[in-house]
């Protein structure tokens, strides 16, 4: 048996979520120090720590002034997404209501809805709990899901707006000033959403271990609607936010920076509240979804396997709980790595931003795999067996470490290779900005271009890792290797909000009259972010690849499929219109956000038509149309895509049956994964590309929509698909396949 | 046995091929009938057929001078395109010369290089002829391939530029004139391609027959080698030929229309030739290869796996040759298709053409279902077995005639769902256009979700023709519905032709000065040009799809694989790096066109900044320059993909074995049919709403590369990666996979 001992593993696990979430309080309290009213704000001095008087001061602007302006439009920004993340999750409520009673109902039918104890699946001879239960506790646990992603990615969003004017603020004092600011609100809200992610996953297996006691197989299948529900919330988070924020990004773009000449976030183009409103609940509530989602998933598919596994056989609840340990780990790690960035060292130039936020994913990728090896020694017996499809495989804790461990590194390749071609300190992006030169055509030839040319080193890196962590340890060293690429998430979500949070911090400093030098440091940390994005959207992809594998893995294990034949037909069109979905998906999404954008521009044209003095900043332009433009098209146009998600297992493994599902399953995902990649890194790259040279504006607003909007979305796509039809496996396996057995 | 004897088979296919050949050369006379001499042209009468004048004459412009123009303009697109292929061919020999030796060597050292009779692969107890000599006969009928798919696009070239000053100075009588001159000029090439295809395959199988006499396995393993080589030589020519074309038109239309703005085709503008002659290498002899590899392969497919089928053990030859016979009945369907364009009616306006167009694709399916029925009822059994996996399976006559049918009536579907797409008659390309309004960053995003959406139905008619094919007769099915897609390749390619024709008779009306009225008439031949186009292109992609499957069938049972398990590591990291290739591809060639086209660019800007009285008309360009520019780049740049598709598999083959290589090809099938399908038809939509609203000009800059490039040389990619692993299978399944060999 393993050294640590079950009590050990029940005391660790809650104490490394509560550490996680008391870092995050430190830091919230260490941003909330920069006040946002005058009176305080001017007790702090007006001088730096260097002696050097604020910027204001030496261009002679009224600082009261320019606080209380900053205050205004941060409530503005913050009333405005609080109010469309209300909106949107009445319309995720119903919709989530309905989804819990189809899953009550179509899992309760799997036994025809008997309260009396079944067979079990695969502890032959054992008697496991009635399907009914776990049709209930299923439900149970995806409406938990769907609450804990909708909560954090609520306070995402919170803390974000919170933060916003705050690092504007401090960029008075300097670029490192500001940048920490960003950095700690974006640490609050990664150890926020890691912790309660963990937490909630923890008490949610204890308080259904109440029920299910000694029937594992029958808990931890049941648990996996924890991850159902957390990817759902974010499918609709990360559709509604960006079709929001690209609509107004776009719009306010093609009509102020093309047409009428003025600079972005000017505060007379009626499009910026909007566009600032959506950073906000696209980039931060959506991404914040996204990613739990996966870590949510991620925990799923591997307790699931580790419960049909010699870890459940023989009931051993530190191995069992060996996924949530690696997170408990990740949680501590990633508390040290913030200090690099916060307090061991202090950033001093604009150059030293982008190494700093380098050196977060180097040093906690470094520290977690020793901190890997340490729990792996620990929590694992020095032997045990993994199910794998039908039998049992002998696996040592060594190498499953090394399956952590490849996941942990395939990640931080793939954050290398995006920043190589999203940043513009590489020639990929300075190539696209060069291409300019003749026009937005060829900039756009290029941009494409080097979007597919990054999927090639991505995705060698998943495929070594699926190879090496599949032949060790089968699905389960797919999942942990997932969980490894995940398990670093508090500082990838960190480096991931900071991006979004200076994006704003330079709107606002633009809207409030602020001086140009603000600007300048808060577009340095902004280019920056986009890197930043770009890396965190890999991540996201890698690791969302390599859960829906390894959830695909336990969905054709409940399933009893052995094996999932190409040269059988009914897979073969399942993977060709499973390769086909993300495309569907993409058009849908695209469509919407340029019929979005084109009603924007039209009531941004309208207003600088007709509202006199608009452009002399005499008058006043009309945010909340905009905003209402925004938010309606998102909550209409977010339903098709959604829909077209969540549906296609359904009806294609009710009526097509597993194999084709299964087919449909690898299909997206292997196609899926490549146009996410390579959407992202066009986007991030054309981002970049235009803080390099103005011209390349129009790349700019095309790769919008692709990297915010139809590109991560795609990874809940495969994320999501996977993890539905292993939750909805046992009803298919059971009712399945209508359409064949008929014909 | 079936009715037809084996003799009147004999007889049947090589007639049918003299006939189509005939009618080539007829259609060739009556196109030769409109004379290029001003001498003829003028006793030729100068008024039309209703009696009007000539518009020339009308706007009293000199008609002497107007066809000596047109004749030397053709001629200076002649000598580029014949000097460009002729350099493009010096390349590709070598290339092929070397890939023959490797094909012999590789294939030799299967049994050691032995020249005794080794046991046959399939037919247990038997003896076959030594693998040495069949990988004598592979390399040759592996050259046979390549020269006549060179002479295929060497010859359409020829007929193209031969046409398109026919057709400007038709149009001068009227457009149904200058209709029916690029419409015979397109079916020369059609039928000259389809013909000669069938006959040179005819003619080796039966020398070939002559050493192997009764051993069909290695006789129609060794034929293989012939789609192999057409479709190697498909690949330099789509490639070389497509970035020619868009490195000059995109060079072109950026300084001429975007910066200068001078009409496209201006004789003013020094890439004009370039651009005029890459249409005929690109668009005609890249096409014609890539269609009769396209051809050769299915046909191929279907003969490799009929010899291990009763067919082939029973040797039943009139069987055998039953998908030859398929495209005998095409030839001669096609032939009265041709009819109702060119002589049952006559197009007397500018909006007859689509639908002409659209009728005969309605006509020649309709008749061609008849055909294959009499041809099924004829030439098969009313029972026979298919190999299928390891076991044969009892299919009916009635039952391929099915799978035949459906390929060719899901081919018709593809067509009219991409002419939905791609026609600015329907609101998919208005509603692109309509997007311009904002501008062209709009544009380009509904332009990519248009080419995103238009996969959805072509994947699902593929989808079921796969299923169903599938289902009846195994890969045979397959193989034949693919045929079935391809049997009415004659008029396909008719119509197929005619778009670049249409395009370059503008380019030489508005390089002779001739009025705006002919240009008209010349943009709106174009125009449905460009739908005809990408119909072609939909069908090239759509039996792309089905031939790599029955080729991918057909290597996996050659190679001894019974099961392609989507759960074995091995298979999934080929399915994922598979599904990356056609990325990897894409890039390269958008690369490759981007850096062409900003040369290009540069050297036009140079001419018209240091050439005095070029814009004025009275300084010459220096078209020399360019063409230069067009063919070394091309010939550059087509290397690095050409040499990823070729050495892919044998790579994949030889170190990972035919396990990770089935998973490649699965992979780059699933993925690359969905990018090539929605990259040519964004491209395709984007050049037609630019005929709409001029606005749309970056949008089919952007398109360029997409239609005519990287979209149009993914199903080359797709089948010769497969075609390729059927023919090195013997040495893959023998001496394969040493990487897991040895780890």
């Amino acid at each position: 048996m393993a050294i640590l001992s079950a009590l050990a593993t029940e005391v660790l696990i809650p104490v490394a979520g509560v550490i996680g979430i008391a870092f995050a309080v430190v830091q919230w309290v260490l941003v909330s120090r920069v006040k946002l009213s005058p009176a305080a704000a001017a007790a702090g001095g007006s001088k730096n720590d260097y002696g050097d008087y604020l910027i204001e001061e030496e261009e002679g602007l009224n600082d009261h002034n320019v606080v209380v302006k900053c205050a205004e439009i941060q409530n503005a920004i913050s009333e405005g997404a609080t109010s469309f993340l209300f909106t949107e999750y009445q319309y995720v409520g119903i919709f989530m209501s309905i989804f819990a009673v189809v899953i009550f109902l179509f899992l309760g039918s799997v036994e025809g809805f008997s309260t009396k104890s079944q067979p079990c699946t695969y502890s032959v001879g054992k008697y496991c709990k009635p399907a009914l239960f776990t049709a209930l506790f299923s439900t149970a646990s995806f409406l938990l899901g769907a609450i804990t992603s909708l909560v954090s990615g609520f306070l995402g969003m919170k803390i974000a707006t919170y933060a916003n004017a705050r690092t504007t603020l401090e960029a008075r004092k300097g670029v490192g000033k500001a940048f920490i600011t960003a950095f700690r609100s974006g640490a609050v809200m990664g150890f926020l959403l890691a912790s309660s992610g963990l937490v909630v996953l923890y008490i949610t297996i204890n308080v259904f271990k109440l029920y299910y006691g000694d029937d594992w197989e029958g808990l931890f299948e049941s648990i996996t609607g924890y991850g159902l529900g957390g990817s759902s919330m974010a499918l609709f988070g990360r559709v509604g936010g960006g079709i929001y924020t690209k609509a107004a990004d776009v719009g306010a773009d093609l009509v102020g920076k093309v047409e009428r000449n003025i600079p972005e976030d000017d505060p007379r183009n009626p499009a910026v509240i909007a566009d600032n409103v959506g950073d906000n609940v696209g980039d931060i509530a959506g991404m914040g979804s996204d990613l739990f989602g996966s870590y949510a998933e991620s925990s799923c598919a591997a307790l699931v396997v580790a419960s049909i596994s010699s870890f459940g056989i023989n009931h051993d609840f530190t191995g069992m709980c060996y996924p949530l340990l690696v997170s408990s780990v990740g949680i501590i790690v990633c508390l040290i790595t913030t200090l690099f960035a916060t307090d061991f060292f202090e950033i001093k130039a604009v150059k030293e931003i982008e190494p700093a936020l380098k050196k977060q994913l180097i040093i906690s990728t470094a520290l977690m795999t020793v901190g890997i090896a340490i729990i792996s020694w620990l929590a694992l017996p020095a032997k045990f067996t993994i199910f794998n499809f039908g039998t049992q495989k002998e696996v040592s804790n060594w190498g499953l470490f090394f399956c952590v461990a490849i996941g942990l590194w395939a990640g931080l390749i793939i954050g290398f290779v995006t920043e190589y071609y999203t940043s513009n300190a590489y020639s990929p992006v300075q190539d696209v900005a060069d291409s300019c030169r003749t026009g937005a055509a060829t900039n756009v030839i290029f941009g494409l271009a080097l979007g597919y040319k990054s999927v090639i080193i991505p995705i060698f890196a998943i495929a070594v890792s699926i190879y090496v962590s599949f032949s060790i340890a089968a699905m389960y060293g797919i999942a942990v290797a997932a969980l490894g690429m995940l398990s670093t998430i508090a500082t990838g979500l960190a480096i991931d909000a900071y991006g979004p949070i200076s994006d704003n911090a330079g709107g606002i400093a633009e809207m409030a009259g602020m001086s140009h030098r603000i600007r300048e440091r808060t577009d340095a940390l902004d280019a920056a972010g986009n890197t930043t994005a770009a890396i965190g959207k890999g991540f996201a992809i890698g690791s969302a690849a390599l859960v829906s594998l390894a959830l695909f893995g336990a969905f054709v294990s409940r399933a009893g499929v052995k094996v999932v034949d190409v040269l059988s037909p009914k897979v073969f069109i399942g993977l060709i219109v499973g390769a086909m979905l993300p495309y569907w998906f993409s058009a849908m999404t695209m469509k919407s956000v340029g019929s979005a954008a084109l009603k924007m521009v039209e009531e941004v044209r309208r207003q600088f038509n007709t509202i006199p003095g608009l452009m002399e900043g005499t008058g006043k332009p009309d945010y909340a149309t905009c905003v209402k433009i925004s938010t309606d098209a998102s909550i209409k146009e977010m339903i098709p895509p959604g829909a077209l998600v969540m549906l296609t297992p359904l009806i294609v493994g009710t009526f097509f049956g597993v194999e084709t599902l299964s087919g449909v399953l690898a299909g997206a995902l292997v196609s899926g994964v490549q146009i996410a990649i390579s959407a992202s890194n066009t986007g991030g790259a054309w981002d970049n590309a235009k803080k390099y040279i103005e011209a390349a504006v129009i790349g700019d607003t095309i790769g919008d929509p692709l990297k915010d909007t139809s590109g991560p979305s795609l990874n809940i796509l495969i994320k999501l698909m996977a993890v539905e039809s292993l939750v909805f496996a046992p009803f298919f396996a059971t009712h399945g396949g209508l359409l064949f057995k008929y014909l």
